[in-house]
């Protein structure tokens, strides 16, 4: 069988490339759960035990994907929709969110760079009240409690000179949040995922996960707060592209492809090349407005409207 | 042999393709030309019968290509280099320079859109004078006799709900220039020629070009004057790389690949998807700075540099 | 009494300047109108005799004044409402909107330059649909009719090397609309007016209205089409500040500050000067999108509740 | 004398103010320098004492004022000497740079807001080479030795929720720079300083200080490193312009305006008010290129052009 080394960020694409090979993965659990009335599709993927970390090549942990296909159309209700859904899925993950807490906002990736820009994009559309609260309370708008939410856009080493890491570390030394919420674009494997999907994960961020290059990692071990992740896949390697292809032709015609590993040429021109929509400047602008009301809702300490499958 | 319908803006590209098939094309002439120093490449396609406009699927006219591997690097002498053979290029082509002339540089394209952005791109940086020497004569900028230039982005339908071609016919009935040259980002078929070749072409600008969707022409049939386009691919359709790299696998392996053509599947989802370089973003603004350039080089009616080979 | 020569694009402080000097105006109307509970204040003033056009510096024709105190506050319900009451005021001098027209709203000023930035921005946000209606009639967006609205924003002369005029002029001839709607900021007399005025005026727009420099005439003579502008002052000329101050002081005072006149000095460094808010660039990003919900709110054909007052 | 409240962040502007009414001042130290050919003016403000400091309004430290008359202009040669210049001053005053040092740039203010944006746009152009040089070596730049240069530009409160000096502070106890170089935009008292003068000083950045508002301090005490701080005045507060208008007519007519500071109401208006530039959006990217460069050059461990005038 052809196979091409394929990058992808979401657990459930590793999951099903494994499965795709057969069967079960010893310390993998996944469960579904289908909204019918919006299509979303929300899949928990629960890597366990170290031998499940392996296999799928991702640290142990939680991945909760939330699958939209709606999401590429501009859509207000949905995306209002889907913001509550990830909201809900957060506060699953957010530890202690009934008690006020600090929370410190990571805003990952390259403003200059349109696919790598969701991060600082859900940024500019949080909202922010640490130095508020801190100085008024939580009456300077009318509340009896609120959490204190700050956030940070680290920028790129190339701009910076620092590691994102170095930078995160030293803010989360000075101000000491509770826990971190790190938002970051994603590689997929499949252009069907691209702009539709958001991953939420409580492993941390690892070093040349996304888009751009985001050394060393930010996660529960090295910064003592609980650090999780939030993913959008806005672009796929222009070479897993046609290694999909490939496969999905293999399998429709019956017949075998054969030296598509032995031509490496076939794709060697297609380093540093990546697949991406059209519209992916107006898509990262609506998606990261989304993915920010998903983070204001799940931190404003109020009741969120049960799930309409629910 | 599998085939994909595939689309490309470069003639080059188009010839290569059908010689590919087998040999010669009546109707149209190739030139080669190497610049041993800077292994910048110019090629000229001529398409002279109708015949061979037929087979290259393109109007009749001269396209010149200008090929630079080195472009996509960050080497303010070679972009340097590039503009002065792009100007010299836009000289051969352009109508009787020799004369004090007003020239209108349209810069097509989306601002919004980083791959489509090439046109607004290159408008930002050129050298406009038309409204001072108009005024107070060349002797404003202390010399004897000058182009006058002038410069409009006219944006794109969903904004200004007017065709580019409405709005450039308009100022050009107004403002009567004696020709035009319109910039516009291509789509190319190999990834290759991405962000490094300048096509340079006669026979105007024509519906569905470009990455964006342009309609109506500009050519000197509608608009009265000639007009001289100039465009650099930044993007390749998504399916494009599968089938081409699926072509040179079979290219390769010596055997045929079965049903690529009756498989649709394999790239339906590809459908409004790209391939471009992750480091587009600053890419079309260096590259936009080089076609600059080049137009501000070609027009200031000084002795350019005699050309490296020659 | 010391008088600077001051600049205002509101009629209705030349009104309030020369009044100032004593009593009625000769063909000069003056109407007004308060919304209570908003406390929107609306002026008309009309200039009906080339008399009252002489005295008050400003051609023949209605301008009306909508002040709204609470325009520069972040509150969405009173944008809201000043959208409304800008639509009542357009309906008001809109020629023949009950039937079907076809619109042409033009950006005026500077994108660049954030005080100058007014017009650009009311574009962005504009609806827009010739495109579309032409193709496919108001069937696409289920209406019955529909005005067909256009958007040029023609840059700045440095940019373009043409005059705006001309651009407008050319678009005019080419797409026919049945009249233009121009939006540019302005400069007012007193910062009390700055971010929280709107001015609609019949008489067209002016050379050297405006903080830029926006040459030759746009109006209904030189178009053959009317001409609506709107226009918002955003800035004070940094020398009208100080003379104002100097006259609030002799009327309390009761006092004349000799010499004022007679020592330009005092204020000749503030040439190329300017007063503006200091959150400028917030305000007029939200300005602007009060000013072109207000267009959109006039050109929907539909009913638009009655004002407040009435 | 009528006297108006005045806010300047120089110190030369203090010094001016305090001596207009009359002599010397103890604890302050005064030395002036002119460059013949450029026309540049240094002037070192040297505050001694307690005494001086509290006369003067400013903590301890030296003030150096460069005053560029053409710095307004755009003239590429002279910026690059007013870059040379600045790096010179800035060599005078950061400690042991004739060693290798670790050296945190810090851009202050705000992006967004065009007059305070001046320390984020030097931070876009700065060079940056600590994550190379701590992972290559100087060699990677063909040097042996080099400066490691770190950047980072904070933010302000409203969209992080932290102090700029919280995140600095992590950011230092992080990556441990030997000293600090912190730009900013300043208010200036008279607009003939503005965009035209640079002012370097040793005593840190302080609460409130310039168009924003960047609380708490960045000083040597407060973060164990040395501060440089780097301001160019964009604003003059308009409350200021009148004052000012008014002092210079009571001096230029011999007369004494009654009433000036009785009458706060003349002035009332002009609060969140400023006086700037028409042309300040391009004059920031021009300046902000200037000062990155002086810094770039200071920063460079190579010999500086000796000085025109020594």
């Amino acid at each position: 069988m052809s196979s091409f080394a394929v990058r992808t960020d979401l657990a459930l694409e590793d999951r099903e490339r494994i499965e795709g090979r057969g069967g079960e993965i010893h310390g993998v659990v996944l469960e579904e759960e289908n909204r019918e009335e919006s299509g979303i599709r929300i899949t928990r993927v629960r890597i366990e035990t170290k031998n499940g970390a392996r296999i799928m090549g991702k640290p142990l942990g939680t991945y909760i994907t939330l699958e939209a296909p709606a999401l590429t159309e501009q859509d207000e209700g949905y995306h209002r929709e889907v913001s509550v859904e990830l909201a809900r899925l957060l506060r699953e993950v957010m530890p202690d969110v009934k008690k006020e807490r600090q929370v410190l906002v990571v805003g990952l990736g390259n403003r200059e760079v349109t696919a790598d820009s969701l991060g600082p994009h859900v940024a500019d559309n949080l909202f922010v009240n640490r130095h508020v609260v801190m100085e008024f309370g939580p009456a300077a708008y009318n509340r009896e409690e609120m959490h204190r939410i700050s956030c940070i856009v680290p920028g790129v080493m190339a701009r910076t000179g620092m590691e994102s890491a170095e930078i995160v570390h030293g803010i989360v030394k000075e101000t000491k949040p509770d826990f971190l919420i790190a938002v970051d674009a994603l590689a997929a494997r499949s252009t069907r995922r691209l702009n539709r999907t958001i991953q939420v994960s409580t492993s941390g961020i690892y070093p040349g996960s996304g888009v751009g290059n985001h050394r060393n990692a930010l996660t529960k071990d090295s910064l003592g707060v609980p650090v999780i992740a939030i993913g959008v896949p806005t672009v796929v390697d222009a070479a897993t592209i046609v290694g999909d292809a490939l496969e999905r032709m293999e399998k429709d015609s019956g017949l075998q492809i054969i030296g598509a590993r032995e031509h490496p040429g076939a794709v060697s021109e297609l380093n540093n090349m990546y697949v991406t929509s059209k519209d992916i400047d107006e898509t990262i602008k609506r998606l990261s407005f989304t993915v920010s009301e998903g983070i204001n809702l799940a931190l404003n300490m109020e009741k969120l409207p049960s799930a309409g499958q629910t």
